[in-house]
């Protein structure tokens, strides 16, 4: 198989835009049409509708993205059966020819990192995804178990680096003799983004997330890892422009690449659930999907 | 119900020793007795193993401590069947008498941490453990959904803020204008510390992870959160002493208190699997509990 940053850069490149759709069932917002009774996490009923909610989105947007990111939290939260739904949401959007980055924000030590990382990158694993996101601190050498995963078997790893939202920077921007924290985890990747780079685009499979509310520190993460492929959060919902989400992009073939930019609910949820019919959804999710990938289009071209 | 520090603290006191048994099933450790066939996430034989090798566990140790601490990723390998797994295995031990702490390092922001959150500290999640392991680095405010939902439901939440695995140094201890990362981290936690205090023992429900092998950053954290409850990482396995295990904990009633001191595969796998019978294996487990409890015993007395 083709290394994952080599099919993600690709399908982005024939797309025209980076937009990755997240995939985030929160019970209280899912649309009237899919709703079966009382949204309660111990129903199955509720796993049901999580569901038909989840692989509905992916028909609807499969030919216009690469890749979608399922919040592993909002099917946990279901318990065993969410575990099912998400495996069945998995195979539902690899099926429809989709990517799948799941943002799981795992981490811990030697094998009990081997373990989360081969229950999602482990090709032959139930829950197994195209890359996965990882938490740094309990130290660069944890995060290897993921990175030895993902070179086995083709996968990509984006490592929380610099996120959006507004408290993140209390510990990630602390200054330290090195720089700011989210700098010293970029910069003790670099290894790691050699080890997993090469393939047809150059691109590394190893990912870091970037934050398009915070375009300085951006190109600071860019600068200390060139070839690492950026998980961009805050575009739309936290009110980052899609020029913003697009900085320290580089110029490639078809524009400007290196990363994928992430938005969920104004897609998912384009009006508020009790105002939408099931037609009404849809098309307000063609709608904010067309004005997502047609902004971020622009901005990559 | 009483707090979650209360209850922990009191059995604590009662028992003599501030010893945590890890509920690690790593597969290829499990002994003889308890394996069927080829142990593979995918089988359902292999969640059945698991099962058994745990609950028995909990059987032997559960008039010797007061609280187990599962470790999530190694049921979470299993897929959807290893989540039934956790779920019969945390009622087996709470049927045993004994409180859980579950090991899941989860973190996330906003209504995503509340769906962690929910899914393991809601006294009506199927999952619901006494207290979980949380990770800070998206932030202070991140904690806050675990924290509300520790306080609705009389549980605990413990932060990872330093651990025992060499190279979390790296990112933990690494200095900023406010002291050493973990540092920082202990401070921000001070108010939430005083949220989740009083009750009989006056211990708060707020607890954070310490390396007995960093017995100094201890007693730093120990001075920025005099009344949280420590989880001592590193005793047994990484060579720590139990004097240094208890380093930080103050004299209460019964002795030095304050913290639990976990130990997992010394007491879980006493030999090498292929050396042992049930018999064999029962009787390790015995001697190796014993003989932790003896030395933490005696290190708080």
């Amino acid at each position: 198989m083709a290394r994952f940053a080599d099919r993600v850069i690709e399908r982005m490149r024939k797309l025209g835009h980076p937009l990755c759709v997240g995939l985030d069932p929160y019970l209280d917002q899912i649309p009237p049409p899919f709703r079966r009774g009382a949204m309660a996490p111990g129903r199955p009923e509720t796993g049901q509708s999580v569901e038909e909610f989840c692989c509905r989105t992916i028909d609807l947007i499969a030919t216009d993205v690469a890749i979608v990111k399922p919040q592993v939290a909002l099917f946990e939260r279901l318990g065993w059966r969410g575990w099912q739904v998400l495996e069945r949401v998995i195979d539902h959007a690899h099926a429809a020819g989709l990517l799948v980055l799941l943002d799981a924000k795992r981490g811990d030590i030697a094998e009990t990192a081997t373990a989360y990382a081969q229950a999602y990158l482990d090709p032959d694993a139930s829950c197994s995804a195209d890359a996965m996101t990882v938490n740094p601190y309990l130290g660069p050498e944890s995060l290897e178990p993921f990175l030895v995963e993902a070179e086995n078997g083709d996968r990509g790893v984006f490592v929380l680096c610099r996120n959006s939202n507004l408290d993140s920077s209390v510990y990630q921007a602390l200054e330290t003799p090195k720089g700011p924290l989210f700098r010293v985890v970029a910069a003790s990747l670099s290894r790691w983004q050699q080890r997993l780079a090469g393939g047809t685009t150059g691109w590394s499979s190893l990912g870091v997330t970037v934050a398009a509310t915070h375009a300085e520190d951006t190109e600071q993460i860019r600068a200390a890892l060139p070839r690492v492929l950026f998980l961009v959060l805050g575009y739309g919902a936290q009110g980052a422009s899609a020029r913003a989400a697009v900085r320290g992009f580089c110029r490639g073939p078809a524009g400007l690449e290196g990363g994928i930019v992430s938005s969920s609910r104004p897609i998912l949820f384009p009006a508020a659930p009790s105002d939408l019919g099931a037609q009404g959804w849809e098309q307000g999710v063609r709608s904010a999907l067309a004005r997502a990938t047609s902004e971020l289009g622009e901005a990559v071209a």
